[in-house]
């Protein structure tokens, strides 16, 4: 960290800094220049909050050097993680498909998904059971129930299920349903569920928070890695800007920094992202070109009756196309769709 | 809600967005026009998801004409809320003041934070015992014990306790401790969390997330209130922006919509709006200017030395000389400080 | 449009809407509901300020259903538009290459990347001789000495040259120099450089504003078209956001709507929209597979000692290797790189 | 400025960092630590684009120190900037109000407004006569005759006129019509346009652009006042987000850190800021308190009949009433309308 003094400052100030450095335990580097001061700092920084300095007399502004998270970096952990499943393995050189429906409606519908699915070689069905929906008025998905109905589509075809969890209540029984339990994006900052599921025995499929850096992404991802569980696979879905040409814009660019600065699967949802069907093929295309470990995507037997989220859901004709042209450009790029 | 079709759309497909409309229990008003055809939707509408009428072919855009929030809304309910706690009362009028530190870091600071405000005419004390951090290795708060060392300050004090709630576990725990149960940014949509403290006896101070609409915010109001709890305090704490030059963007240009929209009251903190002492007391008078019904701000006996927060904390003398300056702004204005 | 009156609205506030539409020589259309009552407006909406009507009393709000672009729009002209140059043609079908240095630097280099680029088969030139910058202090550009050295490189080796126009003082010489004329992203609604292309003979390279949504990106097309030059080509090269991973954040999923609701082509700069060079070829092939009709990419022959926007330009060696990847990529999708 | 190395740099991508910041004609002070390696800069850093060195082998980041605006900072200009006109004095201690309609429409209602502004003692009055309108279809403004219309009534009453410049083609005839010259928010980075009014002998009103960071509107300044023209004054009018309650979001916040980092004055336009009308009062009075030196309001005669704008100008009563609102408001502050 580097705190740089202003023009003005004295050296009572800058000794003053000094202080407030060791007083936290850390080393002080002042380095005196010609027009003004700048102090490095160094030690174990992780716990520091940089703005205490900031405020100090005499100081213009703080730099950060080093990045917050550890296990989930790069830098410290160079080889790519593979996240595996009963089913498959998520991670560089294969593309992972997980594709299904927003919410379980119903037991057939869960099974005619998931025949149509397998009978296309795809391994992971997405279905939630809980559902967070921005009005208390909308459904709010089956529930246990739900979790029963995926849990024999599991059983009948061999898929595995992708499935949220929302709240702690119900880690267990997601915990026994899920192959991966994915955390939501409204819930990407949620610490209690982060260090909940740090403790479960599935990987976790962690969302991006509507307007969270990549930082803070990496840093919700440390907190499941800290709890113990080193199975995570990112999922970006679309940040919040300005821009109404779509649901929410789909942040295709984050994909070559994640892949950088962490070692980590990251998958794309342009289902979400777009939040219109007409516009998801193009971008899981541009997902796949962009080097994205693979794809969120809705799919329902019946798009214009779903409960919830049918505009942005293909049906299985769409999702067909979408297959073929998919396994069309993975093939230059040296992918395997599974 | 009102269907537009574009210039193209045929006859047949004029019939079958009527007919998906009637298949949704409502009524459908076909308006033929020079250059196109809109079709006016009547009925019960809260459940229905726009986008699924979007999608079907000939339809150019969906404008919806109602806002999906109720019990929140002024239209249903036009006189302001006033909410109530042992101590004191917020809404129009008066300006209610929540002060007091980032965390409880010990007994000791928190009794002579509470003895400061008690002696200044503040009636309530905020303090987190539960704190959400963007990162694992950071101070996580006291806990349970924070809430019993809070409850000790009340007892003593008579001030009264805002506190954050972070998930269902400790519940019981903090509406126990608490006179106001404070809901955080990071969890204005954890739908879980809502239905949890519609339950709760304690008035809610719903902060608004990072990225939220203000329908959002109203909807999240809308589950603690649709759950049965009506005493619902919003506050604005900064906004995620392109703009680097605080914290967050402090959207005080909030304040006058929540007012027309919604008749709940709503408070604003500078203190996490800015993340910057030095910005607090411009903002926290603008804040009062604007119309807020009251501040939620950091205050610390020795800011520099604080655990979590402490550069965008107050001391006891910078915080004694915002409350001159609050009370020469409010008298004009016809405000009560409280 | 439609006005829709809150639920509280009295008969004379309706009346008097109806009299302020009719005073715009529009039709109104009062349809009055069970809890509302809404009023169409028909006529020729293009020149209303809606808000002038949302601020009567008795007015919820005003909903716009048709869309203020005429020429630039697809639901006016179905058929794509191409863009010709001597050299080339964009549109759907081809996916066009305009490479080059950030700045005319010297002839030395222009010509070296000229050469270059003709050996590659790229038949589009990019390179600023007036330059955009955001410090007064930085290099500005060589003016009109850059012009006429570009004239030398097309005359030369026959390549298109792609020049920005930053003011209406050096439109003569910049159409003269130019195959196709750049409009800075800064400059996206400078209507009085917009008007006075609109009377060039070449076509334009309309770069989206930093901030802009599609609408004003089109109505920023519909400026240039209205005033009599129907060559525009539409650029996405990254907008502002909170995200701070990358320079900006290139919205790649404009292309499907942009498609949908316009005829006009549409390019993306990778360069631009990340900032760095390691990520360009990631969101270079992203661009194609999305269905953008071509890219705006900075090669330099020593991008280390740019003078400008070196740290996001490709040198000779990168590029070549990105080319084969878009070639291999290019076949699959149908599409013939030019 | 500081470069970070990566920990897994080696001694020689360290010595070639060191030689490139030589070629850049700067100093380098290597600074090993512990677990990697950083790299001060010192000499004339301004021209240096810091994307150029991280971009080299074993750069983690580089992290830039010094701010690049001079002349527009308070840390080389430490006393506050008065920007004076024939009329009245902008800066801190006093409170301009700049009002008036959004364009001149015809002679009678500038004639009118000139009349009731001279009368409440406001001594500028703003109106249009170039107008940026984002559709090429809406009214653009009376051009040189309205020029003359705002001379006629400088003569008649005395007011002063504040209006805006979109072209250096009619640079000198605004220069001559008006007591301030204002660059509207689409043009803060057209850099010709601002190297035009630098040479003009009249003060700039500034105004931030869309999604401006608050060092590029400083370094926007920078440009005006690096060709000579020290008279300028900022204007904070709304900048873009996600957020939807108003037509901008207007950022107060940005009050406090302006005055810390600069010299200059700065006013708010809340009447830009925010849309409406009636949300105008409420954002002029916080912009007094947050320490704004002053307001850019529109005020029409009769903003029902406005041709542009109408929805957000205050009508003369509403302006009286604010007005009185504004001064009690500024004497315990102990500020001045003037």
């Amino acid at each position: 960290m580097l705190v740089v003094m202003n023009r003005q400052a004295t050296a009572e100030q800058i000794d003053a800094v000094v202080a407030a450095i060791r007083r936290m335990n850390l080393t002080a580097h002042p380095m005196p220049g010609s027009t003004r001061t700048a102090i490095g700092i160094t030690g174990n920084l992780s716990a520091v909050d940089p703005r205490s300095l900031e405020v100090l007399p005499g100081v213009e502004e703080l730099l950060r050097v080093t990045k917050p998270y550890k296990l989930a970096s790069r830098e410290m952990h160079a080889a790519d993680t593979y996240v595996r499943t009963t089913q498959t393995t998520v991670g560089p050189g294969t593309f992972t498909l997980i594709a299904g429906p927003c919410s379980v409606e119903n037991e057939e519908m869960i099974l005619r998904t998931a025949d149509f699915l397998v009978s296309k070689g795809v391994r992971l069905m997405r279905a939630g059971a809980f559902k967070p929906r921005s009005s208390p008025y909308s459904f709010q998905g089956m529930g246990l129930e739900g979790l029963e109905i995926l849990a024999r589509a599991r059983q009948r075809t061999g898929i595995g299920v992708v499935t949220e969890l929302m709240d702690t209540d119900n880690a267990d029984a997601v915990e026994q349903a899920a192959d991966i339990i994915q955390i939501g994006t409204r819930n990407m900052q949620n610490f209690s569920l982060l260090k909940r599921v740090a403790l479960t025995s599935k990987p976790v499929l962690l969302k991006r928070g509507l307007s969270a850096t990549l930082e803070e992404w990496l840093m919700a991802a440390e907190y499941v890695m800290a709890g113990g569980n080193y199975n995570v696979v990112l999922c970006e879905r679309g940040v919040r800007t300005f821009s109404d040409h779509s649901r929410n814009t789909l942040d295709l660019s984050v994909i070559p920094p994640v892949k950088h600065l962490s070692h980590l699967p990251i998958l794309v949802d342009p289902s979400h992202g777009t939040g219109k069907r007409d516009y998801v093929p193009a971008m899981a295309l541009a997902a796949l070109a962009a080097g994205a470990d693979g794809l969120l995507i809705e799919v329902h037997p019946d798009p214009d009756r779903a409960l919830s989220d049918g505009a942005q859901s293909l049906n299985f004709a769409g999702f067909g196309r979408l297959l073929d042209w998919l396994r069309r450009l993975a093939e230059p790029l040296g992918r395997t769709i599974n």
